[in-house]
C-alpha cells in the first residue's frame, strides 16, 4: 500500500533534504517518526523486523531551502497497513492513511520547523519523484526599495542597492521554453540538463518585496538560485536583459551573475497529472532518465 | 530637533519594548546604538558629556510581540543635529535625519531581529505616542483548517480544533464603538480603561490563516490579545457571538476566555493627524491622561 503525504518546512535549520548519517535532514527526521511508528512496534508480529518505511520526494531541496507544499510518498506492508487501519479516527474519516499524519505530527511536535499537512492513500500508480510533471519555486529578494522586514528574515534574501523589477521580468520571460540549461546549472556526471522552463516571472508582493516564481517539468541541481542570480544581476544593471537568454545559449557556466542562496527559496507546489496518468507518467519519467540521464527528478 | 523612526522587528528574542536592566528588549538594543553613534563622540566638544538620546514609542509591545511599523522619536541637542548635517548622503537627500537610520542599522546589522525602515525630521509638534489617534495590530491564528505551516512560525499562534471564521468576526464587529472595556484589560491602579475600538474584524487569508484586524484610539494592558481570546472562544463555540459585548458590559474580568499568546500578535500600523493638527493632538491627549489618567498611549 502506497501512501502520499504533503510536508512543509522552514529549511533554516535542516542540512536539506536527503538522508545523511549525522547530520540533521528532513528526510532523516520523517523518517525516524515513521521508525517510531512502524519500526519498533509489536515484537512477535509477522512483520517484526520489517524495515521502517523510507521516503521518495518530489524535490530534493537543498540545505537552507524551504517548502510550503513538498510531496513524497512511502510503502507499507499489509501489516504496517494493518496497522493503520486500526485508528479509530481514520476510520471515521474512510482511508486509514489519513490518521498517518497525525501521529507523525506527534513525534514532530518539538521539532517545530517541519510539519505533515496530509497523508492519504496514493491513487493508484502515483509516485511522488515519477508521477510529477512540474515542480513550481518562488523566490523572495529584499533590495533597499523593499526595507528589511525582521519577520520574513528567513524566507528573504537581502541585496544591496534598488532593483529594477520591470527589467527582471523581462528577462525573465526570455528564459521560458525547453532549452538546455547548462549554463544554469551544477554540472553532474552523465547528467542532461535539458529542462522545459514553463513561467518564470518578477514581481514586487504587497509589501515591496520582490518575489520570483518559477515553474518547470523538472530542475537541475541549483537551477533557480542560478535563473534568479541572473535576474538579479539584470535588476541591478550589471547585464543588459537580453544577456541571459545569450548566457543561456552560449551553454557555459560563467561568472557574470551569482547563484543566490537558499535562503530565499521555498517549494510552492508540485503538479501530477490526473489519476488515470499517473502510471503512464512514471513509466514516461522513469525511461527518460534511465536514457543516459541520472538527474534526480527535481533538485534545487 | 526632534526625529522620527519607523521600526520593524521579530519580538520572539525580546523582553518586550521597554528598556529593563540585563534584559534584552526593543528600546535597549535601539539606544545602545544611539549611544555608540552619539554617546561617545568627539571629547572634547562642546557636548561631550550630552547623554544619548532616549525614545518616546508610540505602542510599547509587550515581550514577544513584533512589529511591522513601530513609531519612536528622538530628541537631538544643536551639537548631535550638526554631527548628522555633516553626513554627505543625507545633504543629498535633503534631511540630515535620513542618514540616521543608515548608521543605526550598520550597528544592528549582527540584531537581525530589528530594524530602522526609516528616520526623518519630525514635523512640528509630532509626538511618537501623545500626536498618535490610532494604532493598528494583526494577531493570527492557525487552526486546523489553516493547516500549520512552520515558516509563520514566529507570529501565529496554534489551536486546536477548527474554528467559524464567521461567527468569530460576527461577535467582533459587536464590540465596536467607545466603550468601557475593564473586561478586556489587565487593571491598572488609576487608569481608565474607556477606549474608542474603531475596527475589529476577522477573516481568513489566502493560506487559510485567520486573520484579526483591531484598530483604536489607544489600548489597555493586554487588550488586544483578551478581545481575540473571547473570540476564539466564540469560534471553538464555548463562547455565542453576543456574549462577547455582554461581557464587555458586565466590566468584570472573567475566565469566559483566555488572554491568547503575544506570539500572535504584531502592530501593523500608528495613525498620525495631518501635520498642522499634530500640536494640538499632543496637547490634548496629554492633557486627558493626566487628569487622573496614568495609562500608557498604548499598550499591548
Amino acid at each position: 500500500m502506497r501512501i502520499r503525504l504533503d510536508i512543509a518546512y522552514d529549511g533554516t535549520g535542516f542540512r536539506g533534504w536527503a538522508r545523511q548519517p549525522s547530520l540533521r535532514t528532513v528526510q532523516g527526521v520523517l523518517e525516524a517518526a515513521l521508525h517510531r511508528i512502524f519500526g519498533a512496534y509489536a515484537p512477535g508480529a509477522d512483520d517484526a523486523h520489517a524495515p521502517a518505511p523510507r521516503l521518495v520526494v518530489a524535490g530534493r531541496t537543498d540545505a537552507g531551502v524551504h517548502a510550503a507544499a513538498q510531496v513524497a510518498h512511502l510503502d507499507l506492508s499489509p501489516e504496517q497497513w494493518a496497522r493503520l487501519a486500526n485508528d479509530r479516527r481514520a476510520q471515521r474519516d474512510g482511508d486509514p492513511a489519513s490518521g498517518l499524519a497525525r501521529r507523525m505530527n506527534g513525534i514532530l511536535r518539538a521539532d517545530e520547523d517541519v510539519t505533515v499537512t496530509a497523508s492519504r492513500t496514493a491513487p493508484e500508480g502515483f509516485d511522488a519523484r515519477f508521477s510529477a510533471v512540474w515542480r513550481r519555486y518562488e523566490y523572495r529578494v529584499a533590495d533597499d526599495i523593499t526595507g528589511y522586514r525582521p519577520l520574513d528574515r528567513f524566507n528573504t534574501t537581502p541585496v544591496r542597492g534598488a532593483l529594477d523589477v520591470h527589467a527582471m521580468d523581462a528577462a525573465a520571460s526570455t528564459l521560458i521554453g525547453l532549452h538546455d540549461f547548462a549554463a544554469y546549472c551544477r554540472p553532474r556526471e552523465g547528467a542532461t540538463t535539458i529542462r522545459t522552463l514553463l513561467d518564470y516571472s518578477w514581481h514586487r508582493d504587497d509589501a515591496g518585496t520582490l518575489v520570483a516564481g518559477v515553474r518547470a517539468d523538472a530542475f537541475c541541481h541549483s537551477m533557480v538560485r542560478a535563473l534568479v542570480g541572473a535576474c538579479v544581476a539584470v535588476g541591478s544593471g550589471r547585464l543588459a536583459p537580453e544577456e541571459v537568454a545569450q548566457l543561456r545559449d552560449a551553454g557555459q557556466r560563467t561568472s557574470e551573475f551569482k547563484v543566490l542562496a537558499a535562503r530565499g527559496l521555498t517549494l510552492m507546489e508540485v503538479g501530477y497529472p490526473a489519476d488515470e496518468l499517473l502510471a503512464d507518467r512514471a513509466a514516461q519519467t522513469r525511461g527518460r532518465r534511465t536514457l543516459g540521464d541520472g538527474a534526480p527528478a527535481a533538485t534545487t
